[in-house]
């Protein structure tokens, strides 16, 4: 049997490898390809997931898992390997049950549909992209169908981003979550609004690159393990815990752009170089899923980032570097301004108290499609409708509205929730981690970040993907995901800025 | 045969997208990697390398090979396709040849003798490097008899990057340059020297950046197939003929370093994106050999970009760059400065009328090391002994002398041979192109490089690697590779320069 598992390892050590490939191809592809590359980047790149596709349901792979899975009962069940060889037989599972030929047509209905929402978003025409989008939710219906039975059809998507969850899971967590969140907007609504002017202000490019990059040192990211480029859409990538790379984007006319995205994927990035380094090569290197890496990536924006505390250390500094823009802000003025509230029509530009408003309402869109109550024709009306209950605005464009995310066109079917669950789970960790570290925020108001980052290591980073996210948040907090302590943190935070 | 054909093709394109990745791979190591990346990205490579090996070696693929060699004498013979199918048996004759365990043992031995290499440069004591560069010679020896028989015991070294060429047509090559251009020197020696102090000023990075890449840009270097970065060691590689990148190194005490190796790097790109579209994914894609491509680059570096007509045009640019540094200098000192003669140590800063001799010596070495003529411990007396024949000056240190190239401790053996055959290539083709284009002359002076980018494009690069370079050159020039041109070209633009 060890000898058995030795093989095992060194087949998931070539797929791993070849995973780590590919990821670098696409970091070049955003971060430095010249145009021309694209075509010849695309075919070498099939030609990759080819040879991984191969690899990772190799018919051996799966007999090896199969004699494998009555050794792992002998294991401690909490050793590295009981764990490797249940995530590489749930990876298997679901490999062998995709044909490549449905990926394939997946694929080319992507590119089809990503150039059709291109074009209906930039004339504001929604009908040109209507059947793309049709297809595409066609091909989900298809694609769960490899996973029947399941209890609810939007299951199978929601489960390759988060293993182990339930729709009837996240359904319940944002029913409790979203009254309770409605009501604050709207009792913010009713307060004075914060001046956030200041903000919007020249602010020299390098000066605001050399700052992220002395916040996300401080926190502890390893630039012997890193590096950080620019990129339309910031994002993070890894080739090994030893390599993974952030990206961010600058604004020189709004200051917060910049800074909280180097500081969102610095905290992916610090996720990615924590796992523990017996994990690479093997499919337990990564995040247990996206919403608790994203749990990782707001904790340091957000939690941090935005705090008082975290500002009581770092405005001074920050008024030194600009000290023309921000001499005359005080502290509470700028805190404010960083947190200002404000119901707004775009995703990507929405704040802390109204973001996952935005998240539910597209996932009450897609669970609704996938069960039949909704055609996609609707989907417009049903967004608007849903637009004006929640945050009280109604798009003037579709382009601002059902047509402004590209995930749909892509395919991503079930990936929006873990947007949501992420801030959740941020918080529940936070309310955790302050009880384990009594003093964190005076720490955080002296630039310390050091007992965070050993908390994080200890009971998030190092696992990787061993435990299911439910899992390990039960494991660490001793509940599930839940919304509770996401909206305490809400209710005291701008309770505190509106004078609730 | 047809479908065998195709067959054949796809085959081809997968090992062809592997190789492109790994370049890629390769390229980042060298440009962006950050230190903590090299671990795994070793490891990566090898998977990568290893699959590549097992599919160039797939014997499915030598029998397709073997029934496409008497359909391809049906062929047209001077057709993409006749080419691609022995250019493709030749690579797959010679990797079947070396077993992967000799591949591993080589690799391993290069490992430990760079870091010999590097600690025996350090310290400037060769007993250190010596066993290991036994080893690395003993291997040679091994790696030869892969190939036997053979007519010499070089031939198989040297047919590794010059396809298809003999040791006994580099030596008489050789010989008829050597006299002449030992000659060339000592007359040059005995004129008064030319004055070059005013290219050791401070010259602003950017600046050079900027003038280099003008410079290119005119020469025809396409930037939307395309980039530049710094590297340490500056080279050229490319994942398509659609992103064939550069690099350089800019020394600010020093304006010819990063200039001249811009314009250098910028001929191998040209080449590169200049094979046929049609020949993508197929081994045709690539330089016809390793001196065909270094006439390239040296071709754009010296006979274009340290020529007086080029400085005609360009010159008063510069001057405009940095008028501070050179306002005062004209253009005919400025052109004798960068074309300074002077006996040095080092290959590397060699200028062009004594670089070959560097080559002709190490050449000499490693032939007579092969042949058991000269044993490895006595490498150091011979080498100082040659400079001193060749060059009139003797290294103070082995550090000066036998220890300064990299290429013998990484295992290339039959490598150096290419830089001097690329400089007599890149005269002959430089007879050719001027008779057919009488006013390339003129042409220059004005800043026009078009005529000779087509005339490059029509004859060099469009074919890749269809034909072996003796053929390539014969067909464009009507002769074999010989000294006879470039002994001309020295001859007359040093005899102009040094009044000889």
């Amino acid at each position: 049997m060890e000898k058995k598992l030795a093989k095992l390892k060194s087949m998931l050590a070539e797929i791993s490898d070849l995973g780590a490939i590919a990821q670098l191809m696409g970091w070049d592809q955003q971060v430095n390809m010249p145009p021309g590359g694209a075509e010849a980047r695309g075919t070498q790149q099939a030609t990759l997931q080819r040879l991984i596709h191969i690899k990772s349901t190799n018919p051996e792979l799966g007999k090896l898992l199969d004699d494998l899975k009555e050794y792992a009962k002998e294991l401690d069940p909490d050793s590295d390997e009981a764990h490797l060889i249940k995530v590489a037989a749930r990876d298997y599972e679901r490999d062998i049950k995709v044909p490549p030929a449905f990926m394939a047509e997946r694929a080319k209905v992507a590119t089809l549909a990503q150039s059709a929402w291109e074009k209906a978003r930039e004339t504001d025409d929604f009908s040109l992209f209507q059947p793309h989008l049709e297809k595409v939710f066609d091909l989900a219906h298809q694609f769960v169908e490899f996973f029947a039975p399941y209890d609810h059809v939007y299951d199978p998507l929601l489960d390759i981003f988060e293993p182990g969850m339930k729709t009837e899971d996240v359904k319940r967590i944002f029913a409790a979550l979203r009254p309770q969140q409605v009501e604050l907007i709207r009792a913010i609504s009713e307060q004075p609004q914060v001046d956030d002017s200041f903000l919007h202000q020249d602010f020299e490019e390098q000066k605001q690159w050399d700052f992220g990059v002395d916040v996300i040192t401080k926190f502890g990211y390893d630039w012997n393990r890193g590096r950080q480029d620019k990129a339309v859409h910031p994002f993070t990538t890894g080739f090994s815990i030893n390599d993974v790379r952030i990206t961010t984007r600058i604004h020189e006319d709004y200051l917060p752009s910049g800074l909280f995205s180097t500081l969102h994927e610095g905290g992916h990035a610090i996720y990615a170089q924590g796992h523990a380094p017996e994990l690479e090569r093997t499919p337990l290197v990564g995040g247990a899923s996206l919403a608790i890496h994203e749990s990782q990536s707001r904790m340091y924006e957000n939690l941090v980032g935005r705090s008082h505390d975290f500002w009581t250390y770092f405005y001074p500094k920050l008024q030194e570097t600009f000290p023309e823009q921000l001499g005359n802000i005080d502290l509470e003025t700028f805190y404010k301004g960083i947190n200002k509230v404000e119901p707004s029509l775009i995703r990507v530009e929405a704040d802390e108290a109204t973001y996952n408003m935005h998240i539910m309402l597209r996932l009450e869109l897609e669970i609704a499609v996938m069960e039949n109550e909704i055609a996609v024709k609707d989907l417009p009306d049903a967004w608007n409708a849903r637009m004006e209950e929640y945050l009280g605005i109604t798009p003037p464009s579709n382009r601002d509205g059902v047509l402004q995310d590209v995930h749909w066109s892509s395919g991503s079917i079930g990936y929006f929730s873990t947007y949501a669950l992420g801030n959740l789970v941020s918080a529940q960790l936070w309310e955790k981690i302050n009880q384990d570290i009594p003093d964190l925020s005076s720490q955080i108001q002296n630039g310390e970040f050091g007992n965070l980052l050993t908390w994080l290591r200890t009971n998030i980073h190092r696992h990787g993907r061993k435990y299911e996210p439910q899992e390990l948040v039960e494991r660490v907090t001793g509940s599930q995901i839940n919304a509770e302590p996401y909206m305490r943190y809400l209710k005291q935070k701008y309770g505190e800025i509106y004078g609730l």
